[in-house]
Parts: structure tokens; sequence; C-alpha cells
């Protein structure tokens, strides 16, 4: 039941997010999100990426010293009653969409909280879970900052790997936020087939460790996403939590990347914004089965250093 | 005995060369590179990067039939009598220098043929040897492509591994033409503590396989050595062979990327032609101690595939 299109030719969007309150509730965030999916129906959209964190505000910029003051960031079950709204209605619409947020899952008796990321197909069925691997920042309170960034404190690395599902006719990946900057990370969906990554951000426009590059963010994000799309031969879609969000700017440029790599949309705003832009997955094939093509020309016995344990 | 600067802090060229006819002579062709070599000295520079298979035409266009038409392309010794004006005037300079080439090698009574760059200090001696690992291409004659690409041919897989040298006071490897696109080729020398890349190419502009790419291949090129740079904090320093050659067109493009992606200095032209940066090596750090801090922020255990034998 799609809303348009094939399952392999169809019309994807990026739905980027302006800025989330520390204190704006989940109905207000869900409200925005449905808005966008409105939107994204009158379009004739079929799968939409919302962000990395998409239902509150990007809380590690703080430290908290108890973990009841943290909780509240969680979700512990997917969907929940804040969140089956946007279910419903993607459901009724025929469209899939990406979503991330922070999750609070019970392993062996034990709270542990992952950085999270599914992807849920047209029907409704959440049809791939991700846990960020790559998580950036640091583990311990720096007051000398302007602003935290302790993903590696509130976060456990993610433990199922780097999946890939095939949803709805396509070959689907996620990766979340820093891993896209990791170019093992898009090649480990590539291996498997990839054909449209969903990335979801928080990206701070000030980098308190290296401010000389403060210029380059939105640089930095367009290569990654950019490079990995057209070394996988696979769209990348990027969509950003963007502006100014409790005193801190966030970058925008949320996109969709075709597989050659080029740029094919972007936003135009650091507030809420659809973007979006056809999709061909068949395209994928321009580039997996010629210079990309790994089965002739990949030479994985000469990359050993690459899965050597660090410190070795 | 530098040109100029210290061995951290130095200006750097790209020596890029237009096309190169199949009778002209090594003699002619040195004279070529001997000029731009005093434009560099001219201009403070000491290390400049002359492109992949610098002595000869782009051979590999054409189907040989017998050995000894095809010989005539390859360099017995290095240096050699052709080639050692340049060796002598780089080092009365006090320039070190990138040099691409073919290789005839003698390995256990047998010729084995490889596409080699070596990379030599500025007291002339040889300080790093690569030969080539990702050869792009095909194996047989194609009689149907307007020209053949026939590395897989000509050429036997580089038995060197992805080395880097410590030359002249900083951290240097080599890539050749196609493996720049390969993020696992930077990644082996970035791993490695590599702070400067000399990449050296000759890039068709028409791709036989899938001609709709031909308008993008400038933009992969830099796409890809942009991406390698900013992903390992390295400099990296592209140099094509480019122009009209013998009836094919190569791009050029050829160019200095900072260790944060950015291209800061570009050829103008497809002709021989010097374009010059500064570098400062300690600027690595900015990316190499941060967002791209191997030790804090791989994940290698979770990057299993990527060593994976290619038939598993």
């Amino acid at each position: 039941m799609s809303n348009t299109g094939t399952d392999r030719k169809f019309i994807a969007a990026s739905a980027q997010l302006g800025p989330i309150a520390c204190d704006e509730p989940r109905s207000s965030v869900v409200g925005r999100m449905l808005a966008l999916l409105d939107e994204a129906k009158a379009r004739g959209v079929s799968f939409v990426v919302f962000p990395e964190l998409a239902l509150t505000t990007f809380f590690p910029r703080w430290f908290f010293g108890n973990d009841a003051d943290l909780d509240v960031f969680y979700e512990r079950a997917m969907p929940n009653a804040d969140v089956a709204p946007l279910f419903e209605a993607a459901k009724a619409a025929g469209i899939g969409f990406h979503l991330g947020y922070a999750e609070l899952a019970e392993e062996e008796g034990r709270a542990v909280r992952y950085n999270t990321a599914i992807l849920v197909d047209r029907e409704g069925k959440i049809a791939l879970k991700y846990r960020k691997i790559h998580l950036p920042g640091h583990r311990e309170h720096e007051p000398e900052r302007p602003f935290q960034h302790l993903e590696k404190r509130y976060f456990t690395r993610g433990n199922l790997g780097f999946p890939v599902a095939d949803v709805d006719g396509g070959r689907y990946g996620t990766l979340i936020c820093n891993d896209r900057r990791w170019p093992e990370a898009f090649r480990m969906l590539g291996l498997q087939g990839a054909e449209l990554v969903a990335v979801g951000y928080n990206t701070p426009q000030h980098y308190p460790p290296a401010p000389e590059h403060d210029h380059l963010q939105d640089f930095h994000n367009h290569l990654s996403l950019q490079a990995g799309a057209y070394q996988n031969g696979t769209y990348v879609i990027g969509s950003a939590k963007a502006g100014f969000e409790e005193g801190c700017e966030l970058i925008g440029g949320s996109c969709i990347v075709a597989p050659t790599g080029e740029i094919v949309a972007l936003a135009a705003t650091r507030g809420d914004e659809l973007v979006t832009a056809p999709i061909n997955l068949d395209r994928c094939r321009e580039i997996k089965a010629n210079i990309f093509n790994f089965a002739l020309h990949r030479e994985p016995d000469t990359y050993g250093l690459l899965t050597a344990p660090k410190d070795a």
C-alpha cells in the first residue's frame, strides 16, 4: 500500500526538525512530526527519515548527577503511547519511516541505555533496529566546556552490529550521527548490499576541542555523507535536528544523496522542513556493478590492519 | 638541505603533466618535469608530486599482442639513465619528489610488471616504494570499447602492502589512481600515522561501462581525495596526467587537500602545471587528536566483514 510509485522507484524525504526545548513534551514533538508527515503525504512521499534522538532535546549536552533526571529522555518501549499517533498516521498513509530515539533496555535485569534508530515499513512494522556504535564525545563531566557531549557516558555501544534489512522492496540500513564520518561503518552496510542508508544527526556548529573547524561542520557532514554514498553505491538520506536548541547551535544541511554522491535535495532552513527527491534503487547498480564492483575490485586480504585490535 | 621552511612546515607542489604522446621519448618528458622542477624551486617548494605512470603515455588504453611492444613502457631500474637528470636536479635543489612509473621487476628469474610509485627524499634517496593494489579495468581485450583499460592484464597486484615512511621529518604514504577511491586504502595509511599522501592518477573523462557518469569524473576524484584526507587527518596531494592524450581525454583537477578535507590549491588547466600550497604537518593533529582519534573512537572489533575473504 505504497503512497505512490513502486517498491524500487518512489519519493523519499528527509524530515528535518528544528530545535526541541528541554521542556517540550513528546506530544508536541510528535505533533510537529505529524505535520511533516502530512506534507510528505501531500507530496507523494513513501519513506521519511526523521533525525537522531528525534523525540527530545539533545540531552547529552548536560551533565546529570542522577539517573532520575536522565531517565526522562529515554523510551522504554517502541512504539509507546507518545509515538503511537506517528506509527498510525504513517501506516494509514502507506509511508515507511526512520526514527531515532534514546532507548532504555532491560538486559538481565539491568537497565542499559542505547542511542537507537528504527526503520518502520509501510505497514507499520519495525523492520530494522540499530544501536549506535561510534559514540562521540566524552565520559566524564568537563565543566570547562561551554556544553557537554556525554554520549560515551549516557549510552552503551550498540550490540546489534551494522544490520541491513529488506524493507518494502529495497535493502535499507541506518547509521547514527558520528557513525557517518567513519568509512568503516558505511562499508559494513555496503558489503551487505545496502541501497538506502538513513542517517539522523544532532551536530553542534561549535566543536570545543577544535573550534578552528567550526566553519567546516556543514562541509564535513556533506563530505562524509557523499563519500559514503558514492563509495558504496547507495542512496543516503541525512536528517538533522537543527537550529538554536537550548543555547546550542546545531547544523542543518539535511539532504538526500544519490548513489553517485550527488546531493539531489537539500534543506534551506534550520527549522522543521521536509526535503524530497525521487529515488530509483536500481540506479545503485551503476556504481555497484562498475567502479565499486566489490567482487572484482576489492582486495580484502591486504586490509588486515583495519580489523586489528586497537592495542595491537 | 631543504629548499625552504622546515621539515614540518614547507611548500609542496602538485606537478600536473599534460598529455604524453605514444612516441614522445622519455628525455622529452623528463625535460618537461625538469621545467616544472625549476618553477618549483623558484617558488620555494620542498616536495613535488608527479603523476602516475609519469614517464610515458597511458599505455593500458591499447591491447598489445606481444610483450616486446609492451616492454618499452616499463622501467627496469630506478633511477635509470633517462630519469637521472630529474634525480640530480631535485637533489641539487633540496626538493623531495613522488614519481609514478611502470616497473618491470625480475622475481625468481621471471619478469613481473607493477604499477609503481616512489618517494625520493631531499637527499635524492628512494625512501618509499609502493606497488598499486587496486588495479582497475579488465584483463581481456574488449574491442567494443573505444579504448582499453588493461591494467589488470599489464600489472600484477602490488606485493608491498600499503607502506608509509618517515621522510624529511614527516610520515608519508602513496596511493595510485584507483586506490584513492577505496577508503580502505586511505585508512591503511591513516592507521600507520600518515601525514601526507601522494596520489598520482590517469583518469579518463569517459568511462565506457557507465558513460552516464562521465560528467562526474572530476567530482568523484575530489570527493575521494577530500574524504581520504579528512577521515585520516592527512594532507593529500593529487597529481594528474591530464588532457587529450592519443585521442583519449584525461581529467585534470590536480590539487592539494588539507587534513580538514579542504582543497587549498587546484590546477586551472589540463596541461603541464604546477600548483603549490603551504603545508604544516602539525595541523594533522587537529583531526587525528579529535574527531578521528582512532584510539578513542574507532571500533575495529565491529568491522569483521571488512577483511572477510571475498568468497565468504
